[in-house]
C-alpha cells in the first residue's frame, strides 16, 4: 500500500483563516492603476462607485501581508472546502515517470471550478456594505456560475451580463444560475448604453468578454446600492484565491514535500495567482526556489506574446487602465478556442512577477490540450475542464522530461475544474472536428493598435 | 464554531477492506430466482453464460457475510473515495428544524454518481476472468458513465446500449462516454434480434430501459468473450453499494452520532440498498431499530402501489425472473418523468424486507422533488440529480415532522449524485413547465398483465 494516500483532506481546524496577500513580499510593486477620468494614478476611493469599500480596499492594499477571512465566509467555505491534494498515481504509472505529481482539485463544487473562493468573498463584503444588488460578466460560465451561487447564500440579488455566443450555445450554464435566483442576460443586450452602442454598430455580433465586462460595470455604476464584481485579474480575487496555494502548501507540509515545479492555466490569473501565492513567498524571501509555470492559449497568448502595458480591462474602455501583460483590449479571441482564458489581459501582480522573471509561461496548442485532457480523464477519471487541460498538458510534458532525465521531481499542478458543461468541444476533439488557431503577427497588431495612449506615461 | 465539521472524510486506512452482504442476516431470504428456460430455481451455473463467474457466484451467494474487496478494486477506490459525509448544518438553519440532518454525498466522481462503485467492481472481475467485451445498459446515462470510466481504467472494451430518447436528448453523456472509449447505441437498434423486433414492431420509439436492457443481454450471450454486466437491482450490485453504507456508519460513530431515520431513493434499489446495509444489520440483529425509508416517484411507484411478484428483469422477457416488488416488465413510465428511477421493479433483497416489514415506502411527486432539489441547491450550494433530490424530499417533510414535534431527531439520507446533465428537466421545472403524473389503476393494471406465468408459483 502506498505511504502516501490519494487525496489528503485538511480538516476543518487546519483550514487556513487568513488569506495570504503576495504584494507585502513582493520586492518590486506593480504599477499603480490609473483612472482613465483624470489620466493620474487611482486613489482607493476612485473605485468606491464601482466596487464595495472592503474590496476597494483590498484591491489597493500593497501592505497587510495576512487578512482575516470573515468568519461568514469560513462557514461557506466549510460547506464545499477544504479542496483534496490528490497524489496522481494512475497518471504517474501510464507515463512511467520517476516524477511525483500532485494536484489540487477545485472542481468539487456546483459551481465547478475554484471560482466560488472568490465569489464567497465578494458576495459577503458586498452585503456587509448593505448593497441591494451586483452585477457581474460570465464567459464560459464557471464565475456567473460560482457567483450566483454565494449571492444567494447571502441573499443579494445578481444580473449576470453572459457573453451571448455562451448564452446561446450553453444553455444549461443559465439554468444553473437560475436555480441560484440569478437574473441571466445575454450581452450585448439593451439595458446598457455600451450594449445598445454595439448592438449598433455590429447587430450580429455574438459578444465578448471584454464587452460584457462593460455593460455589467455600467449598470452598476448607474444603479443605486448596486456594485460590480469581476470573477479574475483583480489583486483581490488573487487574495481570495490564495486559499488554493496555502491549502496545498500545508497538505504538501503533511505529507513531506515540496514542488519542484508549480503549473497553472491562466486566463486572467486568479487561479495560477492563488496556487503560486505561498509558494512565491518562499521564493520572494529566498526559503525555497521552485520553477513556476504559467500556461496559457496559443490562441490567446497574453504572456508569452503580449505586451507589458497599461491597458483597459474591457473592450468598451470604461474600466480604470493596469499596466499589465496584454494583447490589447481590442483584440477578439477566435471563436475556434474553447472555454475560458480568453481574456486579453493577464493580472497585473502576475505580470509583473513574471516581468521580473520569477516565473516561466508557455502556450499551448487546443488539440494537444483535448489529448491531454482526455488522457487525464482514462487515468485519473477526472473529466477535466478545457482551462484546467492546459495545465494538465504542462504537467504531462514536464513528467515526461523527468522521464528522459530520470530525475523523480515533484510536479504540483492546479485542476480548477470539470469539463461537464464543455461536452460540445471534447465531442468536436473527439470527432476530429476540432482545430488550433494561433493568431498571426498582423492580427496581434490590430490587438496592440488598441492600447490606450496615456501622456506622459505611454 | 461548530464541533462536527461539515464534513467528515475517512482516512484510507479507515475505508472498508471487505463489502457486506445483507442476505447473510436475513432472517428470511428472497425466493430464489427463476430459470425462464427450465422453470426452475437456477442454479450458480445457469447464470454464467450471462455473468462472468465471480460475479455469478456473488449473486447466489446468501452466507457469507463480509466479502473482501480485491486489491485492484480498492485501488481504484481510492481514486475518487472515500466520498464525504456532510452535515446539513444550512439546511437545519434553513428549516429552522432540530432534527440534525447528515447526508452521504456519492456525487463527487465524473460519472457523477454512486454507480461507479459496482462499475468498478464488475469490470475487474470480468477483467480477471479474462473476458474481452462487456455489455451494459444505460437510461440517464449515470451507469453507462460509471462503467465506461470502469471499462477503461480496467482496459476491457465496452458496449452501451442507450435508450433512444436519452441518446438524443443527451448528447453529453454520450460525449463523456466516449472519453473513456465506450461504445454507444441508441437502443433500440438493429445490432440486435430483439432490437430489430421491437423496431419493426414500433419503428418511432424511443426506447426503454427494460428493451435496452434485453438488447445487452442478447449481444452479451451471443459473443464469444462477453458478459453482461447491471447497474442496479442484482444483489451483487446492493453487495458492491454497502461500501456507502460502511463508511456511513464508520463516519457517523466518529461523529458519536447514530441515525434514527435513514433515507434513500429508489429505482431499482442499489444506492438505497448500499447506504442501509449495516444499518439494516444493526435492524435485523435487534442492536438498533431506525426507521428504513425508500422514496420513489409517484410516476412509477413499484413499492408503493406495485405487486409482489416473479417477474423478469427485462422488457423482452430473456433474463431469470426474481420476486419482486414490480409494475410488470410491460410497464412503460411516462415520458414526462425526468431522471432515473424509471425501472418496473426493485431490488429482491429490498422487495423481501419490505414485505417482510423491515422498512417503509413512500412516493413523491416530480415538482415537490424539484422544489427540494432547488431549495437543497440554494442552501447547501450543491445541485443534486433528481433521483437524489426524491431522498431530498423526503428527508425535508422528516425535518419538518421534527421541526413540528420539537423532537432533534438524526436524519441520514443518500446523495446519490450531481444534476449536471439533467439541467433540461432544471429548466423545465423553472420555467413552470414541468408536469406530475400518477399513473391510473388501469395503467397500472396494463403493467401486471404482462406479469410471467409460472406453473405451480404464479
Amino acid at each position: 500500500m502506498a505511504k502516501i494516500p490519494h487525496r489528503l483532506y485538511l480538516t476543518e481546524d487546519q483550514m487556513p483563516k487568513q488569506w495570504y496577500n503576495l504584494r507585502a513580499d513582493m520586492k518590486e510593486q506593480p504599477d499603480p492603476i490609473i483612472n482613465p477620468a483624470t489620466m493620474q494614478p487611482a486613489v482607493e476611493e476612485d473605485l468606491y462607485p464601482v466596487f464595495c469599500k472592503k474590496l476597494a480596499h483590498q484591491e489597493m492594499d500593497a501592505q497587510t501581508r495576512f487578512i482575516d477571512i470573515p468568519e461568514p465566509v469560513q462557514e461557506m467555505y466549510k460547506i464545499y472546502r477544504p479542496s483534496p491534494l490528490i497524489r496522481a498515481y494512475e497518471l504517474e504509472r501510464a507515463l512511467d515517470t520517476p516524477a511525483r505529481i500532485y494536484y489540487k482539485f477545485e472542481g468539487n463544487n456546483t459551481s465547478g471550478s475554484h471560482k466560488l473562493n472568490s465569489a464567497i468573498a465578494q458576495a459577503y463584503y458586498a452585503k456587509e456594505q448593505g448593497l441591494t444588488s451586483l452585477t457581474t460578466e460570465t464567459g464560459a460560465g464557471q464565475w456567473g456560475t460560482a457567483l450566483s451561487e454565494a449571492c444567494c447564500y447571502f441573499d443579494i440579488p445578481l444580473t449576470v451580463y453572459m457573453v451571448k455566443v455562451s448564452y446561446e450555445q450553453k444553455p444549461f450554464r443559465k439554468s444553473v444560475m437560475h436555480t441560484f435566483d440569478a437574473n441571466v442576460i445575454a450581452s450585448p443586450s439593451e439595458t446598457t448604453e455600451v450594449g445598445r452602442r454595439i448592438l449598433a454598430e455590429n447587430p450580429k455580433t455574438t459578444g465578448s468578454l471584454g464587452c460584457a465586462i462593460s455593460e455589467a460595470v455600467e449598470k452598476a455604476v448607474t444603479t443605486k446600492g448596486c456594485r460590480y464584481v469581476l470573477g479574475s485579474v483583480l489583486n483581490q480575487v488573487l487574495l481570495h484565491q490564495s486559499i488554493i496555494g496555502l491549502e496545498s502548501q500545508t497538505a504538501m507540509e503533511i505529507l513531506g514535500e515540496y514542488p519542484d515545479i508549480i503549473i497553472g492555466c491562466a486566463g486572467g490569473g486568479s487561479n495560477l495567482g492563488g496556487l503560486i501565492a505561498p509558494f512565491m513567498r518562499d521564493k520572494l524571501t529566498g526559503k525555497a526556489n521552485p520553477r513556476i509555470i504559467a500556461v496559457e492559449p496559443a490562441s490567446c497568448p497574453s504572456f508569452t506574446r503580449g505586451k507589458y502595458a497599461y491597458d483597459f480591462c474591457d473592450t468598451g474602455k470604461i474600466t480604470p487602465m493596469a499596466r499589465m501583460y496584454t494583447l490589447g483590449c481590442g483584440f477578439i479571441p477566435s471563436a475556434n478556442h474553447a472555454g475560458g482564458l480568453r481574456y486579453h489581459g493577464m493580472s497585473p501582480i502576475l505580470s509583473k512577477l513574471y516581468h521580473d522573471g520569477y516565473m516561466e509561461a508557455v502556450s499551448v496548442e487546443q488539440t494537444s490540450v483535448f489529448e491531454a485532457a482526455t488522457y487525464f480523464a482514462k487515468h485519473e477519471t477526472i473529466l477535466p475542464a478545457p482551462e484546467s487541460a492546459h495545465a494538465i498538458r504542462a504537467a504531462i510534458d514536464e513528467a515526461l522530461k523527468c522521464k528522459e532525465s530520470g530525475e523523480s521531481k515533484t510536479i504540483l499542478f492546479g485542476l480548477t475544474g470539470t469539463g461537464y458543461f464543455d461536452m460540445t468541444a471534447y465531442a468536436s476533439y473527439q470527432e476530429g472536428r476540432m482545430q488550433d488557431y494561433i493568431p498571426t503577427d498582423e492580427e496581434l497588431q490590430k490587438g496592440f493598435d488598441s492600447l490606450p495612449h496615456i501622456p506622459g506615461i505611454q
